[in-house]
């Protein structure tokens, strides 16, 4: 392959982009509510989206940020609910510390389960998902159905998240299944979630990646 | 595998998700500027992010709808900028047409490549692409540097994409870098971008998968 190498291009590289880009949000994001041990997190997803509404939408459990890091120290399994966040994840800092990062949304099993009970396969994901780990980290970031069903395991007792990062985006369900979670506020399964419609993949992505690079630095 | 269930789900399945969601945007969305053709990809931007504001901040090439779906059609290969991208895009709809999804960022020749001239790896990844097909489908939704790059090459002719979609999103470039695309609005490359800071992979995907259910369909 051979490569072009005249051009000088005016842009800065990766890492002085991201240092630039949270120097500008932190000189505009103006007063907010969260700690200091909060605002990496909030920072990151503000980064991703490029929307401080989104990123003020956010609500923590008092728990998450200790319990998010200590969870991906201690080699959790990360559960997401789409490809798209496995894919987003920076994986190496999630195995180093002897974790890794599943998605059962398109097995076999999970589509076949899903048509004879006439469920999301959403819904049979989270189910494998709590049934080969029901202490792991689970990242759902488009399926409000994995998230309401996530949480009918909690409350059964089936699953006890070491972390819950839940920000599905849409019109139908996400927030309702946003403020669900936002309920055990008062319970002990940590969890990161936001208010309203917006939420995705890149934002709950940029939730664990940024408790992933503060658990390999702290 | 074991599945409970004695769930009696108050949640809709997928394909009725997503049809009430676009009855929601279509109620919701009010006046708006673009075309009966354009706003099938407008729709499912916003039924990606929540977000009208994004949705309404779409700039189309007056040829991106009819020569996106030609191009899905004949088979170009779609370059994708990131992971998350390659992994969003409805895979099936591509490679029934004889096309096929790619991604360079991470090959182990665009990182030296990067390194020995201190560029963007999204910049050489552009590069690649380029040399692999000058008329190929470009996705972009993260790096600005890969969108300036390929916005050079169109202007040295090197590049003759049969489609853009570029939405990078973020603080540093992301905006500028649209709007230089969106300067080529009287050219010859068709393209879909938007106005501002945000975007991102999930609204990139959404454009092209909306573009595919066109090519699939009509």
């Amino acid at each position: 392959m051979e490569f072009n190498t005249d051009f000088k291009p005016l842009t800065v590289q990766p890492q002085e982009i991201e240092s630039l880009s949270f120097e500008i949000i932190t000189s505009e994001i103006g007063e907010h509510p969260f700690t200091d041990e909060q605002y990496p997190v909030v920072q990151r997803v503000i980064h991703a989206s490029a929307d401080f509404d989104l990123g003020r939408s956010l609500v923590f459990h008092r728990e998450a940020i200790t319990a998010g890091i200590a969870a991906i120290r201690a080699g959790k399994p990360v559960f997401a609910d789409v490809q798209m966040i496995q894919s987003g994840i920076s994986k190496p800092r999630i195995e180093k510390f002897g974790g890794k990062v599943e998605v059962y949304i398109s097995d076999a099993d999970v589509a076949a389960e899903a048509k004879k009970h006439n469920l999301t396969r959403a819904i049979i994901a989270t189910r494998k998902a709590v049934a080969e780990c029901p202490d792991g980290i689970f990242v759902i970031g488009n399926a409000p159905t994995a998230l309401l069903e996530l949480i009918r395991l909690v409350k059964t007792g089936e699953a006890r998240p070491s972390l819950v990062i839940g920000m599905p985006v849409g019109f139908v369900s996400a927030a309702e299944s946003k403020e669900e979670l936002a309920k055990l506020i008062d319970g002990d399964v940590p969890f990161i979630t936001n208010i309203g419609r917006k939420g995705g993949s890149p934002v709950s992505v940029a939730a664990l990646n940024a408790l992933s690079l503060l658990a390999e630095r702290a």
